[in-house]
């Protein structure tokens, strides 16, 4: 058996082959549904108290307050002085570069006045509070830490409060220096739901934010769904997927690493690769079986790709970037010549890595790039996370005298047309008599 | 009894009874929530055949196929021709300055190329297809119909797709008019949850779009709220409010009547003035008692003001705008001299309405801004609806031969402390050996 599925877009069942290859049932879990509509309603409700039993009960870690539950600075700087010198420039020029690009997204406000002295415009606030979300335990990445902190302090949130599990009351040391170097304000040794309630709904001594992002189980996963509305969060992320178009131009050795590195995250993440050239597809599945034994997580990488990974023999490359665009892949690779050629044709993709020397790899740590992408087609609708997710619009009217007389005239018509006379009638009291 | 409540910031209880008076609960209803699910479940397996048996069931309307609930572009031209000019010309002028205003919203690509030769950017698309709720019967405002379809428009969306029920069979000629102005694609005579279905998933003959936007009543919201990931949803909106800053300079029946046309929506509607000037308070409140008996919707906006509404007493307009802050309104208007200074203070609203001439209602119709705003305190972490939600971002990442070399240590060095390997060997395959 073939490490990984074989298709040809030529087959006459190719669509619906495709669609079960990219179904992913997202379905809500009625019991962990249940389980966490009750912590929140009880964090809402009991605030302190219900934190500290559920962090006892779920994390075992016992604390005779809140407060104690708070990570010091001092615990941060630490863990920063006590990281490998290598490791410590790697995070800090990943932060840097991180930084460097999203500043390009800041969005300035503006305003322009009409010739009758009307004026209007948008100005741009930054959240005055975010909360981030970091899971415990082995999907503990600091780079995740940067790609969420980052974007938000650059947007000019004046204060990021972490939140991340401890089980056993083992603090994630590397969380911690990322979260140092990505200027996070306060952080919290909390997790699971009753973290997200305490985010969202304040308790007596965690002020509650505006908006709640970061990945989690599906715990904190159903939590954020739950209290979407009273904050804002972030989309909540499928598995990770990566999209490669070939034409046959890269060492077939780098393809098969590439659809590895999606791969190794977990047995639901989706590695495709589109190719016109069957010979090339035939190296690239040698690639993978030579090289997947050497793989410390060849079982998870074995699972991912027999499971939900595919070679695909299309046509050509006009075909691919088609395809592409039906599939709308959170990482998309052009690993092609002359790269730009295809990418003017991709209308949908999280994040587009051209050329072969663009592993999606550098893009996870440090090209610049944010690596919090829209999965499961959510490409066709919704864009990295960025700093456009810590700022907010309001608009600005300032109708002069003479703009409420023309103004106030079309807004009465169209508001008597509505049935709206209160509407109207303060409309019209700012017409001159 | 007053016709609304009076409150004083220095009421030692003040805290308290703005909070009770600003609380909402939007809590879901169990049994729309069940019925609404049904219904999805059935459209998404049945298309064609669940839609024209909910269509006839809901809206009473009889079809053959759902190729005939389609209303034929001749149908909206026609009702454009047949409108009364006044109302043609003032639907056209507000068309005009709203697509005026959103054009400097859009969004542009942008991209860098540093010393080594990487290029690194962002691209913006539109988004493919976008489906456009308009409600039927009472409801159904043409102003809405161009403040959600102009946006969709001026991003580039190649197709906007209208749906909105016809109970019996009436088809509501002002909303197929400004639908013609807005320059929506199709229109379909569906609603309710089924039409959302329709919309999200497809049909045989509908087919699905990328995002879903616009009023509707519970059982549209909760199906919007269902099919959120599959498709995009712009927010699910509360009541609408109004928070009016007055220092007593504009005619205090001018804010009565500005407090009359938030309160006339419905009865949860919310309307707010906060002043420090006592005697001004007493005036505005005389004004609503003189003017209240007048209005045609006198007993909605009785209802909205002595339940939801207030006049407050502050100590000062530093104070109104802290509180303004603590609110973070949909609408917000500085009914002072000198507005900007107080704008500059605000920091959550979703419109600032700047001096007596801006009233809301100028806003709501054909200042340029959108009426689609933040609501219930979520301007804190939300914008209004503009170009930049029909507009999506996908990364640019083009790393060069020498840039790979530099941003490969650093990825293999993050990704090694991951515990990530494939991630490191596809950055270390790009190194030269």
């Amino acid at each position: 058996m073939p490490p990984i599925n074989r298709l040809r877009s030529q087959d006459p069942d190719f669509s619906q082959s495709l669609r079960t290859l990219l179904a992913f049932d997202a379905e809500q879990d009625d019991s962990i549904e249940h389980v966490v509509a009750d912590v929140l309603k009880d964090l809402r409700h009991r605030g302190d108290e219900a934190l500290l039993e559920y962090t006892r009960r779920f994390d075992r870690v016992q604390a005779s307050s809140v407060q104690a539950l708070e990570i010091p600075r001092q615990e941060w700087q630490a863990a920063l002085q006590a990281l490998p010198q290598d490791q410590r420039a790697a995070l800090e020029e990943a932060a840097r570069r991180v930084r460097a690009y999203h500043e390009r997204q800041k969005a300035e406000s503006w305003s322009y006045t009409e010739s009758d002295g009307t004026t209007l415009g948008q100005k741009i606030t930054p959240l005055d509070r975010v909360g981030l979300y970091v899971p415990g335990g082995k999907a503990a990445y600091p780079s995740s830490v940067l790609m969420n902190a980052i974007p938000a302090k650059v947007a000019g949130v004046p204060e990021v409060v972490m939140v991340t599990p401890t089980p056993d009351g083992a603090r994630n040391p590397i969380v911690l220096a990322a979260a140092a170097i990505a200027g996070v304000d306060r952080a919290w040794a909390i997790g699971g739901a009753q973290a997200v309630g305490a985010l969202a709904y304040g308790t007596q001594t965690i002020t509650p934010v505006d908006k709640i992002v970061g990945p989690g189980n599906a715990y904190v996963a159903a939590a954020k769904r739950r209290v979407f509305g009273t904050v804002g969060i972030d989309m909540i992320a499928g598995p990770s997927e990566i999209l490669i178009i070939a034409d046959g131009t890269t060492p077939a050795d780098w393809i098969a690493m590439d659809l590895f590195s999606q791969a190794e995250h977990d047995e639901l993440a989706q590695a495709i690769l589109l190719c016109p050239d069957a010979a090339y597809l035939d190296q690239v599945q040698e690639s993978i079986e030579r090289l997947l034994p050497t793989m410390p997580r060849a079982d998870i990488i074995r699972a991912s790709l027999s499971g939900r990974g595919a070679l695909i023999l299309v046509d050509d490359l006009d075909q691919a970037c088609a395809i592409a665009n039906e599939i709308a892949p959170e990482h998309l690779e052009i690993s092609t010549q002359q790269p730009e050629v295809w990418a003017d044709k991709i209308r949908h993709a999280g994040a587009i890595f051209m050329g072969r020397y663009s592993s999606e790899s550098l893009g996870d740590y440090c090209a610049g790039p944010n690596h919090v992408l829209p999965t499961s087609r959510t490409a066709r609708f919704s864009s990295p996370l960025g700093v456009y997710d810590f700022q907010k619009r309001s608009s600005l009217i300032n109708v002069s005298h003479q703009g409420a007389q023309s103004l106030g005239r079309i807004a009465a018509t169209l508001a008597h047309g509505e049935g709206l006379q209160a509407h109207a009638g303060s409309a019209q009291y700012r017409l001159e008599s």
